[in-house]
């Protein structure tokens, strides 16, 4: 579970890695539970929870979540999703008996209220242009939303054919990704939030000349070199972008698609815009596509540092 | 002429503004005597130099400079269209007689490589694509990519005609722009390069952890409240690009309109993708849109921290 601040629950890696286990477990235990409550089959209901919690993505069908059309299991997705895009050590401090555990940390805060946000606001912008009732237009607009932002990819409408407006925020939380020490992908929550932190004290800093404002998350100073390798990271994100659908679009697709499928790819979220968007698939992307796209999963799941330091000409001396 | 790290000229600002009035003045004229002497009627040559030099791009033509379909004329406005993106105490310096002064500055050669390298990847894109012929392919390469990477936003061919590399090419160098202290807008090349030797010293600090390796641009250590500022710069400058697409895409224009015309006006290009490409205007864009866009078009030309700085709270205290 990567992060740019690692958490320690115990203090031997062990007894961590064993909670972490139970965490999941539960988890999984439970969402197979209330999906075959909602209709599905203990197969269906099992793999489906088996890839929601690693915010993985694929269904057993090839309509995706879509294909059950329940607005029950669209909800207990929804919420399984969401539980997994969190950092987990607060999943287990709330099991420990410390509810408010979620609403104490400041990046699940951030999280939820964005997952918030942007579902009212794709809902508000899908009501009465893309669907007649606004139930239907919140329901879709609340997966899809969750969907993305927490990288796991499943699909319960063609946001392609929605208004401009919903795609554009759909396609600038492929970016944005899940808390750290989820098991989601992106460049985390918790890293734009020290970024768009960082900015405004940049402009504080136009003003009070001479003040040395830390950045703090959570009541906590957050360390100079925690700041400099986040800030790092997000350049070498973007950089990466870049250089990839520049790639990309040289195996001749369209630029949307380009941008779409290394977004898609990069975040670990397995859909994106154009060719490869939620009701397509990567089989049409050419066979050097396919190696830079596997390439730019890896980077992205690995959070780019520990794949792009092999490729540093200082890592292989001495 | 905005600058992450002012030069002096001069002590004097009077005498440093003199300079550079000189300077521009000396182009502004060449240029014109060269366009004429390619066919051009004064009234053309005058009013192509005046907006070549502050890489304004508006022509007298509806065609822009494709009207004239000449090489030579393409030829004049590139050199002109480069000199104008170069920092102007470069120019001076030249002018003074110290003919190396391009080559001995970092950003200027990162600069006209980047132009060089790019021209040759779109011509090669389009030989054979686009072009049957090499010497056009390289031609309308060459043009364009300048136009863009100078923010100038001139005019030979519709690149969305083109394949999707050189697309691609197109709408990444949107948010490079020109050298700092040029008349061009966009990110400006400084920060670029700063950035991506701050990418590469964060890897390099993961090899040889205890190393404080420090940035520097032609030989110059550069200081940490620079570094610092630029970072915060690029970031606010993504964060201000995404917000307007979606605030843009808000408006009901598609989601590639959005992302172009936001880049194109932050980045005081002219010409963007979709609605409002080389051979489009923004005359469709809606009321609201077209406030939005004249906003960033403010926020690209003032860099960003003079505009934003009116909205801190903190700024309109004491």
């Amino acid at each position: 579970m990567p992060s740019p601040v690692p958490d320690k629950l115990k203090p031997r890696i062990r007894d961590t890695a064993l909670i972490l286990w139970k965490v999941y477990t539960l988890f999984t235990v439970a969402e197979t539970l209330l999906l075959m409550i909602g209709g599905m089959s203990f197969f269906d209901a099992l793999n489906h929870a088996f890839t929601t919690m690693p915010t993985g993505g694929f269904s057993t069908k090839n309509a995706s979540v879509a294909h059950f059309n329940s607005g029950y299991i669209d909800a207990v997705i929804i919420v399984f999703m969401l539980l997994a895009g969190i950092n987990f050590s607060l999943h287990y401090q709330v099991l420990r008996g410390r509810p408010l555990a979620f609403w104490r940390d400041s990046e699940c805060r951030f999280y939820l209220a964005m997952c918030l946000i942007l579902t009212l606001a794709v809902g508000a912008n899908l009501y009465r242009t893309a669907y007649a009732d606004a139930g239907q237009a919140f329901r879709y607009a609340a997966f899809q939303v969750v969907s993305i932002v927490t990288t796991t990819g499943y699909a319960t409408a063609d946001y392609e054919l929605w208004p401009p407006m919903s795609q554009s925020i759909i396609f600038q939380c492929m970016f944005v990704g899940a808390s750290a020490g989820s098991t989601g992908g992106g460049m985390k929550c918790l890293r734009i939030m020290l970024c768009l932190k960082y900015c405004y004290k940049e402009l504080f800093s136009m003003i009070h000349l001479r003040s040395v404002t830390r950045i703090k998350i959570g009541g906590k100073t957050v360390p100079e070199g925690v700041v400099r390798s986040v800030l790092g990271f997000l350049a070498l994100y973007m950089v990466l972008f870049c250089g990839s659908t520049l790639l990309l679009a040289g195996t001749g697709v369209d630029l949307v698609t380009a941008l779409g499928a290394v977004a898609a790819t990069i975040g670990n979220i397995g859909q994106g815009f154009g060719m490869v968007g939620p009701v397509d698939n990567f089989a049409q992307i050419s066979y050097w596509g396919k190696w830079l796209l596997s390439w730019c999963m890896m980077l992205g799941r690995l959070e780019i540092y520990t794949l792009i330091i092999l490729i540093v000409p200082e890592f292989w001396r001495k």
